[in-house]
């Protein structure tokens, strides 16, 4: 990394889009300023960055904005590529990491918006099955990898880990078990937990499960 | 292209996603098998290929599928790498490239699905000027450019340019006109158009409307 440039993360702590980015700037080894920002009072700067979408995170990279969790992190990859590649080098591979890695971003976020916007009760009703089947089939593509990426973490792991500190609050608005409905999957987020790069942009999932109790009341729906 | 490669595309003619990777394909010139395919009866060959979504557009090359639009797009600009670059080489143009196709992808599609699924006297509240407001967005974003890839036709182009034919369905379903609120926007069709590689892979967008009228029909907003 050259020493003259400037990286900006504009993040919330507890998001999990915004951890998909920490985890590939931490891969790649780049230093970078966090800007914490208020999603509830939004800041003259992240308004500036992204005025189309108006969300975190933004990547700022010498003054210029990159937005979009997954175009960020091919960014990322493209910028500083001589240190661990996350997407492969051969054009059929890279598809089916885009594929996946598109596959987290559309289902899985869609069912913990329902999740986190669906009081506990409704929950059955709201998809809990069709989460845990959706869960399943992700632990179908790993199969006995040790990441998605293959023997060293890729795009698709940087797209899916962030919600291994998401899973205890799932799991206790659903009431359902990771490790008893996903064995591998389980034994996978906590194989990516000691990877200091992974450790190091998670957040303590306790805190988030308090994170996310205070967010459901605010919506209503606790 | 060599001679004994195999490219077949799982598609439906009306579909704009389709389009997007026909438009890729007459760009770099690749020629294809075209399996017409029927969403009210899945062929076995779709499920077979697309397991996971059951969707088109399947992209077949040499006996192995890569699905959802966009991957296949970037897929078919890495192999083909040789004609008609659609992504350019700098890593910001291409994440901002990747940023407005994204958003053509989840925004405009967004409207589209509203648009066909509502009946004409509530189109309005579901989202008229909102979709309007996004063409302008769009247009904003062209600016002077002939194409929204630059000079030449790229990624954004292939994203947006299949709503050329179906502009004319929202048209007439919104009671609006894409010439009035958005000039650029409809000379940037209109130009694009008279391009054979987009010529070729759009339908007649009376035609769509026909089978537009159809499918709305079926869906009871008819």
């Amino acid at each position: 990394m050259a020493a003259d440039e400037q990286v900006t993360l504009l993040d919330t702590w507890a998001s999990s889009i915004g951890m998909r980015v920490r985890i590939a700037l931490a891969e790649k080894g780049v230093k970078y300023e966090f800007i914490e920002q208020d999603l509830w009072n939004k800041s003259g700067l992240l308004l500036q960055m992204n005025p189309v979408h108006k969300k975190i995170p933004v990547l700022v990279h010498n003054g210029k904005p990159v937005c979009e969790s997954l175009v960020i992190a091919q960014y990322i990859d493209e910028v500083w590529k001589d240190k661990a590649p996350l997407l492969p080098s051969d054009p059929y591979q890279r598809a089916q990491s885009r594929f996946w890695a598109d596959f987290v971003d559309k289902k899985i976020y869609e069912h913990v918006r329902t999740i986190m916007t669906t009081k506990v009760e409704d929950q059955e009703a709201a998809g809990k099955k069709d989460f845990i089947d959706t869960l399943k089939l992700m632990e179908g593509e790993l199969g006995d990898k040790p990441y998605f990426g293959g023997e060293t973490l890729g795009y698709v792991d940087v797209a899916l880990l962030p919600y291994c500190c998401w899973f205890y609050t799932y799991e206790n608005i659903l009431n359902f078990s990771l490790e008893a409905d996903c064995p591998k999957l389980n034994a996978y987020c906590k194989r990516c937990l000691q990877k200091e790069s992974v450790s190091k942009s998670l957040e303590d999932p306790k805190k988030i499960y308090d994170f996310a109790l205070k967010l459901r009341k605010k919506l209503g729906v606790e």
